[in-house]
């Protein structure tokens, strides 16, 4: 029923505009021109000119073809050419997709044949593994170079263009409109979900800006912050982070690769404030010697996602000043969309049950609306008892708009009005949240996920297979790596060996099995694989290790 | 052109929530249940207890008929019952109608019916004045009495029903849905603007949130805030920091009324850490004696605004330890839209250059698109060159919905696609704006709008008044009064106390000149009044004493 709130006051253009994050990058222009937004080797930008640079690059894409909605792919590590495709693509009206650099060339040029990609930006390192997957596409593209001064390895140019070349191609001051409806996709990140290929998970200008927002209060970021990207940007966006960055007018300092002196080094140089990863990135710098230690200049603050952090990784981190913070998610919220909230009450506790309860998913982000476990046949809440074992389900402005092509998953995947994350829970009685089983099939390797089917699958193309089988084996450098158990065909024979190079031949290295056992597979009476089973058995062998 | 983005992936329930400030409630409800929410005097209530509180008013609300889009309206001070309703109310669908307890019956009255209030909460304090309203409406409506047991003084019931035994009629167990739309009515704010009549700005949810989440991403908020409520909640929804501070789970200290031993006392046991004001709050704060400062426990910070703070107040509050943020806006823009950010080079500047510099009114809110200084007849920017002079404009999602049943009014605030603030202002070359005149009329008196021609037309009323110009004079306690020029009828006589009486009659008291002079205007070749020319004289005159 119209009520007098109703009458005459529409959205106008004074008071209705589209949440984009792209704003952001425009207030600390504005506000902080001078303050550095970002630092990479003997390069340094300041905000001012990291938005040229943005506006040249969505000046260059438009005038190169780029319309909105076009996909804009990337294959690029943490470098400022990266850090501006964040704002540059979707100025221009395309949608960032960023891809796992350490993918083979089938699974890339599935992706981008899949996503569409009008452009590909691509660093040299890559050239190689990049060119194998071109020659695989349907599709033709414009391939742009980034020619970073900071790679000094093999690899040669593969594009039409250089990245320096194609911004002085566009003028910063061309006029850009926002986004015609918050609700138009600003990215798109491949994951390997549950099944062989992958899929293409889309984010909103809504979802991207709230996100941001969220993660700059939770963790206090302001103008002074410097963050250290140890994260690869290709990873669900760098959960938001360049975007937060933006709304701060913060400093990032970009690292090709996560490697303990090149980490140090950063942080000693600019002093870094905060940075997020993995386990398997804390679990780096703590193996670091002390001696790199004793350069940090002051207190860090970090995010762990991907796996719960091991309690040893935890207290070890605070033996050193580290101020760790849990965060969870998946690539279908944006990344993290909960955390591990600290109560003041814990801080009186043994260090070790400290690391227990910091060691749970914890409780939803302020702009995720719903974060429970729940039955997943009844949808109802499970019991606050810390037993009961249901589905992880979020409902809310950071869960994707969908999976891309693939009415099929996006309609599964929301079912109920909740979407579904495949991994398994129980909740405590204050309310937190904590992980059993993190899905059926996924392994996840050092923060990366790896579709056991598509290992399967790979295994099956061998001609010694009969059947085979991967799970998740606990890894303490990894966290997880795959194993694989094998039935052989009659009278067949292969070596561990011989089939892992098998996989590796096929499947990016890191997603080929660590370890193979022989024998028959563990079968339901209807023929299907008891995975829990091998699960079980891998984890009884880790355990006694 | 429909797009491969455009294809089944539209909103559902699973990825998309109206934004609404009332979900920070349950959230502060579900992670910090335990910990303090709220104290006043000798009450003090957990989050978890706030929630369920203002769940029961609104069911109770519910109950006794309000629907969505009905207006209720409060004449309360800053009591935990005016915490509540920032959540009840809207949680019950309806609209908070917050009124200014300084108001006289006749404006009231005016709010209550142009409102169309069902509703209408009154703390006991105020019964006198509010039982003469309500004889002065035309429309029946539900009157909640408040009997808060930290007020002592006269006054007595005049509702139907008591705020205690009304929230017993409520079941904190009802289904709350989320509004229709993010766009839907949340707050209903009488302005007194720049004609006579007030005007009522109306506030959507979707602007509470962005606002109340900038405001404590701007401070830095965390759950270890204590926020003394020194702004009235019923100015601009307190800045929508009532709705911040559930966002962050902090605690909120209420104030009856702005006495400097109350606050500081209140500084004292609470360990309070934010607070916020006009200059009048803080010049009141700064007059304390030492023996008073000495009890501040720790550093404090605080957001002025209302009127631009004298380089006297800043520098004074820095010197006591003081940190000062200026912040500016206007109700139609949720309260403050604009910061004075701080640069980290100004600190190294003198005291009094560093005053005048933070006595701007800066640049944008984060969530605000646009803050500009436009030359109002051809809408461009003003050059940032610190003299030319421009009309403050803003457009963005926290600019209000529009003007209630004043359709005129509101396209003319929202003329070319900004709001018209109606300030006068320049551009500096760094890009911070400052005021150079607040409006044409307007008049701000310890932070609260007075409009001139209101208090001109009770001029008008007196039978020896032949015309009157009423302008702000500047005033070192409440920032500016008003001064009345009153040109007497031939032949007649009557002394300036005679005419400040006769307007405390028909005004609320703070409204009513506080001197008056008489002589002829100065006037155009066309008869209008040359306020400026008596802006000038009072000018001078103040200067000279």
């Amino acid at each position: 029923m119209a009520t007098i709130y109703d009458q005459g006051l529409e959205r106008r253009p004074a008071n209705y505009a589209p949440l984009t994050p792209l704003g952001f990058l425009d207030w600390a222009a504005r506000v902080y021109p001078q303050r550095t937004s970002l630092i990479h080797g003997a390069r340094r930008f300041t905000w001012a000119e990291t938005a040229r640079r943005a506006r040249a690059l969505a000046s260059a894409l438009r005038r190169r073809g780029v319309r909105p909605g076009d996909t804009v792919a990337a294959v690029l590590t943490n470098t400022p050419e990266m850090y501006e495709c964040h704002f540059g693509v979707p100025l221009a009206g395309g949608v960032l997709n960023a891809i796992n650099v350490r993918l083979d060339p089938a699974t890339i040029a599935f992706i981008l044949d899949h996503g569409e990609a009008k452009v590909l930006l691509v660093d040299r390192e890559f050239s190689e593994v990049v060119g194998q997957a071109l020659a695989l596409t349907t599709r033709p593209m414009l391939v742009v170079d980034v020619d970073d001064p900071e790679y000094a390895g093999p690899g040669s140019g593969l594009g039409a263009v250089e990245y320096a070349a194609l911004l002085a191609e566009g003028d910063p001051a061309d006029r850009f409109d926002p986004p015609a409806d918050e609700w138009d996709a600003i990215a798109l990140n491949y994951t390997s979900g549950t099944t062989g290929n992958p899929k293409g998970v889309v984010y909103h200008h809504r979802g991207a800006y709230l996100n941001a927002l969220n993660q700059a209060m939770l963790w206090g970021l302001t103008r002074h912050t410097v963050y250290l990207w140890t994260l690869p940007m290709f990873h669900c966006n760098g959960w938001c982070f360049p975007w937060s960055m933006a709304a701060v007018a913060g400093t990032n300092v970009c690292l090709r690769r996560v490697e303990v002196g090149a980490i140090f080094a950063a942080i000693a140089a600019h002093s870094v404030t905060n940075y997020c990863g993995a386990p398997i990135v804390h679990n780096t710098m703590l193996a670091a010697p002390e001696a790199l230690w004793a350069t940090v200049p002051g207190p860090l603050k970090a995010f762990v996602a991907g796996a719960a952090p091991p309690a040893a990784t935890i207290e070890s981190l605070a033996r050193r000043g580290v101020d760790l913070t849990h965060v969870y998610g998946l690539t279908e919220v944006y990344g993290p969309a909960t955390v591990c909230a600290p109560q003041d009450e814990w801080a009186a506790l043994p260090a070790a049950e400290q690391a227990v309860l910091n060691g749970r998913q914890g409780v939803r982000y302020l702009v995720e609306e719903g974060f429970e476990v729940l039955d997943p046949d009844t949808m109802q809440p499970v019991p606050w008892d810390g037993t009961t074992i249901g589905e992880v389900m979020f409902r809310g402005n950071i869960t994707m708009k969908g999976y891309l092509k693939n009415q099929r998953a996006t309609e599964e995947a929301f079912a109920g009005g909740w979407f579904h994350s495949g991994d398994l829970a129980v909740v405590f009685p204050d309310g937190y949240v904590k992980i059993r089983d993190r899905g059926k099939d996924i392994i996840i390797s050092g923060g990366e996920n790896i579709s056991s089917i598509e290992v399967e699958d790979a295994l099956h193309h061998h001609p010694a297979v009969f059947a085979a089988a991967v799970v998740a084996k606990p890894d303490p450098k990894w966290g997880e790596t795959p194993c694989a158990f094998v039935e052989l065909k009659p009278g067949a024979a292969v070596s561990e060996q011989e089939l892992i190079d098998h996989c590796r031949a096929r499947l990016a290295h890191f997603k080929a099995p660590k370890s193979v056992m022989f024998g028959p597979l563990p079968k339901t009476s209807t023929g299907k694989i008891q995975k829990f089973v091998l699960r079980q058995q891998v984890r009884s062998a880790s355990a006694i290790e």
